[in-house]
């Protein structure tokens, strides 16, 4: 085949994507919804950093849309603390795209609240899809080391909040903050870099005072 | 577009992919190379192991293909050390395919030895794509989580041999390694499991040793 013929593929693939991915949006704003869609390379801690998020929210319903190639632990985790949670499993695909967003809110039924959207873990694919949501939030950690933002820009260049997560560890490790953050700048000017640790619950206080801002801007 | 027509399209890819696989794995050994796939989420430390295993190359010829995004510190990094290295930059693209791969060993101009191709950090798309290997070698960490295999299968199905990377952060953290083990040994039989750490230096004689084996069969 072509290679054109290819590219041309693709493209009609993001402009299929982008339209569903504005029509959720605009549906979810009329419905009371803030949707974040949550980035993270495999284990940067996405689950449990939205777990400690969670259970800081005061007077805001939280939603959760678990995206996993295979397997529910999250989803099980999270509904065991209450939380109304319900998993897509791509089965392959190494990222969610709106269709499938698209009829996980229809079936969730949800108004009036925050909705956490939990991509693949994987730093390449998930940040060229759009899937409804108003912000992007990139997990980051201190264990994959300071070079991701110049390894992986357009995650950390499409990001509107950055937690860097496991803080508890940097005595263990040769974490560069000044390299990393230097990375992040020349990407992103704007978006807030938050220290977080899933272990000692630090710095999640910051995270949910963002997102209470977003919510009443 | 139709759907099928989209998994038409994708099928091609694959086809054509492979086809330029097989080509390259046959050039490759009749030039007396064998080929390592190095694949693991971002920052899974497989530059590091890769430094590892290379100085403890007895006799043998290593080469390396750096395969990432944008950046080229780990192939600065590997040539400081005097090792033949050159750099893939995908651009974009979220795993190395084999087109990629026969223009870069052409580019090297090798023979007799091991050649190390690090893929895209990611843990999704690479394990999809063959690109001329004799074997694959999956880099797992214990920060990343005890559930891995379970969430990424396909990349703990094919791989030849994996290692569990950053052992000496195992007192740190709440790995378990029982459930790990489980999850690989239901997609993968045979493979050899080993703990290593590029900080302590732990394991890589006995990835070395089954380099070496594979080398000499």
């Amino acid at each position: 085949m072509a290679e054109n013929k290819e590219i041309e593929i693709m493209q009609s693939v993001y402009d299929k994507n982008d339209e569903v991915a504005a029509q959720i949006n605009s549906e979810l704003t009329q419905s009371g919804i803030y949707a974040i869609n949550v980035m993270g390379a495999p284990g940067a801690g996405k689950t449990t950093s939205l777990i400690q998020i969670i259970k800081r929210l005061k007077d805001v319903t939280p939603y959760v849309i678990e995206g996993d190639i295979e397997a529910d632990f999250d989803t099980k985790t999270l509904q065991s603390l209450g939380v109304k949670a319900i998993q897509i499993n791509t089965g392959g695909a190494c990222h969610l795209d709106s269709p499938l967003i698209g009829k996980a809110v229809e079936d969730l039924k949800i108004n009036n609240g925050v909705l956490f959207i939990e991509n693949i873990g994987n730093l390449v694919c998930p940040a060229e899809f759009m899937i409804g949501e108003h912000a992007k939030m990139l997990i980051s950690t201190v264990t994959e080391g300071s070079d991701k933002p110049y390894k992986y820009p357009l995650a950390f260049e499409k990001a509107d909040i950055i937690l860097i997560n496991k803080c508890d560890l940097i005595p263990y490790l040769d974490f560069d903050e000044d390299f990393f953050m230097k990375g992040v700048r020349a990407l992103n000017k704007t978006a807030p870099v938050i220290k977080v640790s899933g272990k000692t619950e630090e710095g999640f206080d910051k995270v949910v005072s963002w997102i209470m801002d977003k919510l009443n801007a």
